[in-house]
């Protein structure tokens, strides 16, 4: 990823980066990819019938992660508060997302590597919205 | 828009919708749109300058707008809180828009209506929250 | 939906909008969001092992649609050749998602709902496409 | 990312991984998450103004990226002709934003870093595309 490069670009940032937040974007795009085809490789499975709550989570937490790294690359102008609020909720919908998929992690190889995947991102998610510091 | 007859035929809906959600629904993909179009048509303007803050709000709240209608519209299993929390977030998106449309409605049309779609927005996000209920 | 009116807002277009595009745009958006919904709707039913087919082109129909409907909302600079092809490919997708959905429509009324909405956005797609004219 | 490891689990491939396609969506989400930097980035330069088609080039991009990524990541079913189609107009928006970006280069790191992303992701949509194979 060039997330760090890239940022450290930009004419408002000029070097100074939130690695914490860098580090997010990069968990969420991981995260995104991960949920998608977790989602996907529980459809194909011949108990797809008791993975219907683990493709939901996959899913909206896929979307929200998508969201979370656009938002979170976006350095004109400020809209801080939103950002914050928006890391916090895709920082709960990994941590759901996860716990869905462990109770299937000793089953489905997918389902472990996507709650790992879920974890990281929930964490880095966390220490993204502790940076962003308090917002009126 | 085929929304209130897609989720009424959901097996777990059969009928029962959300007027509220479905209407928050609607909203939101015409809030994406409309923001979308409107950073678009700010970026075309001689004095893009004093629009920074409107295109960065804009983009980000129509990408928002996309997740609240995504999430929306799924009803298999349940992830009640976040998508509780998703509208609650792209609600105050669209009212940071709109408030920061409005200043520049009576140079820009494109503004002016992008205000309006954003309190709207804002206003179906609000209804669709208070909808859902109170979540553990 | 704003979509005539924002984009009759814009700069370089001042009034002259191309109407297929702008119903197109819509069709876009109400296509996702029904094709969202039936996947949803696919995944809840007891026969789901019937529908991975479905629900797999639902879902990339519904990424499909959100793209060509972002793609036709820009008109600053030009990226005609891309939005072109977006939407032919879009269209393409609508068609496919279309003739599966069709299997289905008898037993399940989200099929039956989302094949029209597909038929409807492919038909949009197919004249956009025609609107933009030659491209080099 | 996670990429390898959760499509090699998936049912279908055990194992099978089409490495051409992996790496492809590894350079989509890099290449969404750069592109969707640089336009943020361009739009707080002073020199805006000249970077319209930039910033425009560089949304539709990012724009693709994500869908590209998206379908690359499902295995289910089948959905060939049009991940092929999308593959390579994805490729076709990262090499003409690419071209624009290099333009800018010389004065803007952002440009620079973002080309240099969109080169790698067109050559690796390519190499995706090849890999698919005949598509009817």
């Amino acid at each position: 990823m060039h997330t760090q490069q890239i940022l450290a670009s930009h004419p408002q940032v000029q070097g100074k980066t939130n690695d914490a937040l860098l580090r997010c974007i990069d968990e969420c795009h991981d995260c995104a990819q991960t949920c998608t085809a977790c989602a996907d490789a529980c459809l194909a499975e011949s108990s797809v019938g008791e993975l219907r709550q683990c493709i939901r989570l996959n899913l909206d937490c896929a979307d929200l992660c998508l969201v979370g790294a656009s938002l979170g690359s976006r350095r004109t102008g400020t809209n801080q508060a939103v950002l914050k609020r928006t890391l916090e909720i895709c920082g709960e919908a990994c941590r759901l997302c996860a716990e869905e998929c462990e109770k299937h992690a000793s089953k489905h190889e997918h389902c472990r590597i996507c709650a790992d995947a879920c974890r990281k991102c929930e964490r880095a998610c966390r220490e993204a919205v502790s940076s962003i510091g308090a917002v009126h």
